[in-house]
């Protein structure tokens, strides 16, 4: 699974933006040279900028004479206002390629800077997916951006999507447009063994979660209102059999190697495939969707009180994103199973589970069981209580998800206030 | 596996550039509009206009207003001389958006057309590609090209290649470069009921050949020379994880639908699921290539003597791309095997054959054989001696071989013109 890449030309792949290979980011100063880029800039956080994903993209600017300024103040887990500060820089720098070299926050949070610099006039809310903000369709041309992931997770170079907390809600929210999909995607498995064990940990269950709930989001030709106009198509469209591919795809590597990436951080072979698979898993939910898992992780991150993620260099109390996702599954695929049981079914064998004998009504429960087990495995705190949540947290939890229909509304099952309390609460212990 | 679009919103999907469902075609008037198209050239050959995927079109053209001319001229298997009558069209009519309903003949024909009609002053083979022609970069933009695939084989909506035989060489060649790669795919199943039997046949070797020789091909990091700059990547770059995945899924509709597909022109299911395997087949090797199979194809089909193809409604000898591709088949993964036995075993088990008491020494045999059964459950011709060829023939077809480097490098093993002779000579009977 692992291949090294010899020279920078070898190894773009399919689906047009991604490059992939050990070294690959080497020769992105000869690419942005190519671009004919004149002001570069390159945004990332404060850890990275100490590590040498970024220090391999600023040898090979000054190897190839590109000019860049360097943004180091992105937030983890961003938020509006780490949004609009970053938004700020883009402005007065006038930059034409933008450069991000990070996690998802890094990425989500220079696609939002190239976005609103090529749209100077614009409120911020204005591209904010509705309820929250506008949706507005975006019509200006943006800048190329070139996204270096250094986790394996997110998926964010593959992807029209830029997500942060927006501050008064205490809920996550986004904004979601194909334009923001970056020009290219430079894959370096060499930059993942940079990944604290934890941090590969809830990267990878980002991972699983973007492919379980592509696996079973809405058919698109299920969902509804039908837009009349096909440029009123959202950027998720349900699941379908090209998303099926990637996620089926993704599910197998998760299954093979995110143990192994976890416990060891040397083992390339496993951690270099964990991030092929948040590429693929990627390119499947970019396209296909996510719901409840991501739409209840909103308020489970935007409402954190003191809980201090364990191996995050960060000063302020987070829940990872991949923590805050893969603590509702359980109860999620418990409570979708009957809607696709055979695709959950599936899900399970391909997560190692023994299927033959099961029953469909039994779907939702082997599943659920099939991810606990991995969760225990892999030593996660043990619900939402062990992150600091009580029963008395429920209804803000609840409302902090209901504007997130954007993505709920592509889960195959109906569901009300009530059911999403009872799934908040069935998520509050897990073992 | 057959989702019927209930509006051409909700179908786009991943990998972006092409929209699935039946139906899907109906609105492309809507899209066209949106584009601010005001003078499109919709190309289709003298068969299809008759026929209803034409008529789609046109009908949403019309209740749209969308202006434009069409250009039924397009030769079924394209040479120099059709594409240059093409390319004069295209050239006059300053179109601002470009259509093509039809197989690959017409939408390579349309890529061509576009291309030239782009660069005015470009000499024909300036883009085609190296030795014969000069495979000059392509600097200016391309206007927009909608394909709508009305085969289940080239996978050429995907694609930046446009294939045409070159009269003189009697060979065929073609201009491969991503510039080509239409705007927007459009893939509606109900197009592919119009299909002949032996066109479902002989577009379905197309895939399977697409996905076994994109499988089987060199690995992207073992290609040689090594470009020193990225922007000098090849179109066709070798296997790699993206490609393979497709590449698989691709082999799996194929054993599943391929027969049914051919037998029952009414059988939906069938017909649409290749139809998406030709797209699967065609993002896979679109970016991996293909090799000798392909290689070899283009002088056995340029060299077409009197060969009547059975169900093709066109006035000249041809070899149907297909079959040209899949009779030498057989002969070629028996001689490929030893380089990468897994992959043929696991082609063979794909395709229905039990591998699992099977050596690894004897993977060509096994995969060849394999071939050969479904080629005679198809009532293909048998061999190159049937459909006109002898062994005085074979100095000819290996001096027409060697000019297709760009496609034959990316076999796994390296070749002599003494082994392309032998390996013609093993394909003049198959059974």
């Amino acid at each position: 699974m692992f291949y090294r890449c010899r020279c920078p030309a070898h190894s773009q792949m399919a689906c047009s933006n991604i490059r992939y290979g050990a070294g690959v980011t080497k020769e992105i100063g000869m690419d942005l040279q190519n671009m004919g880029a004149r002001n570069v800039c390159l945004m990332t956080d404060r850890t990275l900028s100490q590590l040498p994903p970024v220090g391999v993209v600023l040898d090979s600017l000054t190897k190839h004479g590109v000019e860049y300024k360097i943004y180091e103040d992105v937030r983890v887990e961003p938020t509006d206002k780490s949004f609009k500060a970053a938004i700020d820089f883009a402005k007065q720098g006038h930059f034409d390629v933008y450069v991000a070299v990070g996690g998802g926050s890094v990425i989500d949070t220079c696609k939002a800077a190239n976005l609103y610099a090529s749209h100077p006039e614009a409120e911020f809310l204005d591209f904010v997916n509705a309820p929250i903000g506008k949706g507005k369709p975006i019509t200006a041309s943006l800048k190329p951006l070139i996204a270096v992931p250094t986790t394996a997770g997110t998926g964010s170079e593959t992807t029209g999507v830029a997500i942060f907390d927006f501050e008064n809600l205490k809920a996550k929210t986004g904004i979601a447009n194909r334009a923001l999909k970056p020009t290219l995607g430079m894959v370096d498995p060499l930059h993942t063994l940079h990944m604290p064990s934890r941090v590969a940990a809830n990267s990878g269950f980002d991972v699983l979660c973007h492919a379980l709930e592509s696996f079973t989001a809405l058919p698109y030709n299920l969902r509804s209102p039908c837009p009349s106009n096909p440029i009123n198509r959202p950027a998720y469209q349900g699941s379908n059999p090209i998303s099926d591919v990637w996620a089926r795809h993704a599910l197998k590597i998760v299954a093979k190697y995110l143990k192994r990436a976890v416990r060891d951080a040397g083992d390339v072979e496993a951690r270099s495939s964990m991030h092929l698979a948040s590429v693929f898993a990627g390119i499947g939910f970019g396209n296909a969707g996510v719901h409840l898992c991501h739409g209840m992780s909103y308020p489970i991150a935007g409402n954190v009180k003191t809980h201090r993620a364990r191996g995050y260099n960060v000063e302020h109390p987070i829940v990872p994103h991949g923590l805050s996702v893969v603590l509702t599954s359980p109860a999620v695929f418990a409570f979708t199973a009957n809607m696709c049981p055979e695709r959950h079914l599936e899900a399970a064998q391909i997560l190692g589970t023994d299927v033959s004998n099961i029953k469909k009504d039994d779907a939702g429960r082997v599943l659920a069981d099939t991810l606990r087990s991995i969760l225990y495995d892999l030593e996660v705190e043990d619900g939402l209580f062990a992150i600091g949540y009580t029963k008395e947290d429920i209804p803000s939890l609840v409302k902090g998800t209901i504007p997130q229909e954007r993505v709920t509304k592509l889960s195959p099952r109906a569901h009300t206030e009530e059911d999403l309390t009872a799934l908040f609460a069935a998520s509050m212990k897990l073992y």
